[in-house]
């Protein structure tokens, strides 16, 4: 009789109902949005609840198992891919919102709810959940956990970190490390669920959460402002959040060059200013004063204008302005209709240094490729940019040298090679780039520390 | 010839001007205002910079010798006192402010800068920096750091934590982990930043920072209100943060037991309002909208007053009348003059369970000890309470009972026993009561990896 193989001990575990194998799960989707390619995993795990997750990974710890967990597969970077050998564990059954408590303003989910499922219950209870991305619907809370989701809204209210007071986890081993708090002040020993969040499933599964719900904002004035300079951005930036009483909840820049190309490119655009410009910025400022709130926004405004500062701007008089402003921010969805080569990068400064770093960037990649397509904007509250480069006639073929040139510049510049999408395998080269190496010699002594098997997620990240 | 000692080791390496023998820091500050008492330390190390610092600790690392990190003494918790046997490593001479980015609005410093200079210094430059307590003189940043600091407007700007974008510190081995950065968005790898934070000087030895600056705030309003229930206490919470546009800077909650106790005792403060109320508010709000701000704050209080959640309320007419009312919530620093042998918690919860939690302990204490004095009051829009009983006659020597009574309620209402002064020698038999064994070990797990010879203040914490 042959020793039980590791599928035998799980399906004894919890059952055929849990534990599938690639007979049976044949079409479903094995890779992200990352275009890294996903391997078959051995078998596919789908828990009903904690006990579930911590009896499978029990199983996997004792024989040195590989499991990749997995949530919408939404992700950029492959980082829930399976590379060859690993069981996944997806999450998609625990996606039950357990509570809403309005005098604490908290909402306690299973990891497996998507954000937009949230974002709907949230609106429902009347309050409001700030994380905002484009994956929205199929993203889930444990995935924009796993890498510390950004998105939009950064700039108000704070990136996924932010946004948590309290998780429940599985380490590798099985044990169950519940944290399920409501506080939102806890200075009791060491900050495990921040260092948890964003690890992209290399330390522990994340199961559940206690979410932290903000007051819904109740008026919200837009304007989109064309600008001479770098300088002029920056100035508008501090003087938005200097002067703007209710803060300023999107930042958006946008250098000519990409505006110029999606709306050379995407018919249905249309110019918000007559004028062509070096820069334009979308601002936006959600705030709960309806009386007051687009008077002071109009104040400003005016105020920029008069300054310099802005040389021309549009005011958006009904959400149907709004959302042609943000339609021209939101024009990467597009990408696929006319430059479906490209190469995209998500990466972040110093607020100072992000004039400069466009320009190094531009120089260095049309000195290479004298006819390159660069594409610059991103939002600059956060130092986030999000740089889109596309070599007309390579067919993707140049990506990495693009790479070099691109990370490169973000080594120089002391920028981190992901603002917000995390490393995952497609950026584990470059990790070197923006952590040293005794950061990354304690990032490993603490993964053998919680993870003394690597069964979690291996090979991703380092 | 006998074998160097440590001490040998550390003059040899640093020098005399660096090292200090006890003959020679004899009538120097040696334990923190926790009243837990410190003990002598073997030498006071007090290097001039990071290379400083990690030669000593590759010094001590080598020998195994127990190093306590010092900044400005002024914890709650013992947590930078001497146990017995170490070196203590203070960073006062690394006080220098590096530099001032107004465009990236950061201010980089050496951990040994007290707080108020960095205050001082970000209004200077035209910012505001949001962490305040009341040690802000003699605290220091790196201290600040260690134990994740609080205060009066986490409610509004965060925690320490929430005021940092980069830090440097040295491992136990004397490696150097520099994150020096200025990007508000960084996933790239572990958030190592947010466990050295709050460690309380056990992981490493935060030597620099990048702090993030506000911008300063140019409207304050402050009211001081009087409510009739828990219930109405809730409420205004949540009404003044979803209508007040400009948010709340301070939501400070007193029980009345408190405001009977301090305004008999304390002949300098003067009763807001005529009458006796079961709950007062403290409630501030800051914004940058001078035009708009006292308006809009006077329409939402009158509203208030209106629908019955505020009772009675005395809007502050100037800086002096703000001053008044935050007397009465200052007065714990006139506790020595008529309850000398007090004893002071500082817990938190969820706000939903804090009217709750104050009516048990209160009963719990009073059975015990009828005569009991309870005074409760604290930050609640953080849900953290600041409970303060005597029992006259007692001298504080019913203190551990004391302890025990509301740590037990404390862990039967799911509340952190340290909401914002970390654990120490002080709590380290109550972290149980908040964290889980599974934590707790996973916390045992890291400190070994990071500190296998147990050298970073060792006693502390667990």
């Amino acid at each position: 009789m042959s020793e039980p193989t590791v599928i035998d001990a799980l399906l004894a575990e919890l059952g055929a109902e849990v534990v599938q194998l690639p007979r049976d799960f044949g079409s479903r989707q094995l890779q992200d949005w990352s275009g890294v390619p996903g391997a078959v995993p051995a078998a596919l795990i789908r828990p009903r609840s904690t006990q579930d997750v911590a009896k499978a990974l029990r199983v996997c710890h004792a024989f040195g198992q590989a499991v990749v967990t997995q949530g919408g597969l939404t992700g950029l970077v492959g980082g829930a891919n399976a590379l060859g050998g690993e069981v996944a564990l997806s999450l998609e059954r625990m996606s039950r919102i357990v509570e809403i408590d309005r005098t604490s303003a908290t909402m306690t989910v299973e990891a497996g709810v998507p954000l937009q499922v949230v974002q709907e219950a949230a609106l429902d209870a009347g309050f409001y959940f700030p994380l905002d991305l484009g994956a929205r619907g199929s993203c889930t809370i444990g995935g924009n956990l796993a890498t510390n989701a950004g998105g939009n809204r950064v700039i108000k209210y704070g990136m996924m970190r932010d946004q948590v007071l309290g998780i429940e986890a599985v380490l590798a081993n099985g044990e169950v490390t519940s944290a399920m708090h409501k506080m939102i002040k806890n200075n009791s020993g060491y900050d495990l669920r921040n260092l948890l969040i964003g690890s992209e499933g290399t330390l522990a599964v994340i199961t559940r959460a206690v979410l932290r719900l903000r007051p819904k904002p109740t008026a919200v004035a837009t304007a989109w402002c064309a600008l001479p300079d770098y300088e002029a951005v920056t100035k508008l930036l501090a003087l938005s959040q200097a002067r703007l009483s209710a803060g300023v909840s999107a930042f958006e820049v946008m250098w000519a060059g990409y505006y110029d190309a999606v709306l050379a490119n995407l018919g249905q655009l249309r110019a918000p200013l007559d004028k062509r410009h070096p820069y334009y910025v979308l601002l936006e400022s959600v705030g709960s004063d309806p009386e007051r709130h687009a008077e002071a926004f109009e104040a400003f405004l005016g105020n920029m204008l008069d300054t310099g500062i802005v040389t021309d701007a549009a005011l958006a008089q009904s959400e149907a302005d709004a959302l042609a402003f943000w339609a021209i921010r939101d024009a990467p969805g597009e990408y696929p209709k006319f430059i479906p080569h490209h190469s995209a990068y998500d990466v972040s400064f110093s607020i100072s240094d992000v004039g400069q770093v466009a320009e190094v960037c531009e120089q260095r990649l049309q000195e290479r490729w004298p006819d390159a397509l660069v594409m610059i904007y991103g939002h600059l509250g956060d130092g986030n940019l999000h740089i889109v480069v596309d070599i007309p006639g390579t067919q993707g073929r140049v990506h990495d040298e693009i790479d070099n040139v691109i990370y490169d510049v973000t080594r120089d510049f002391h920028g981190s090679v992901s603002a917000e999408h995390g490393i995952g395998v497609k950026k584990k080269a470059f990790l070197g780039h923006t952590r040293s190496d005794a950061e990354i010699a304690a990032m490993r002594l603490i993964k053998s520390a919680l993870d003394p098997r690597s069964i979690l997620n291996p090979g991703k990240i380092f």
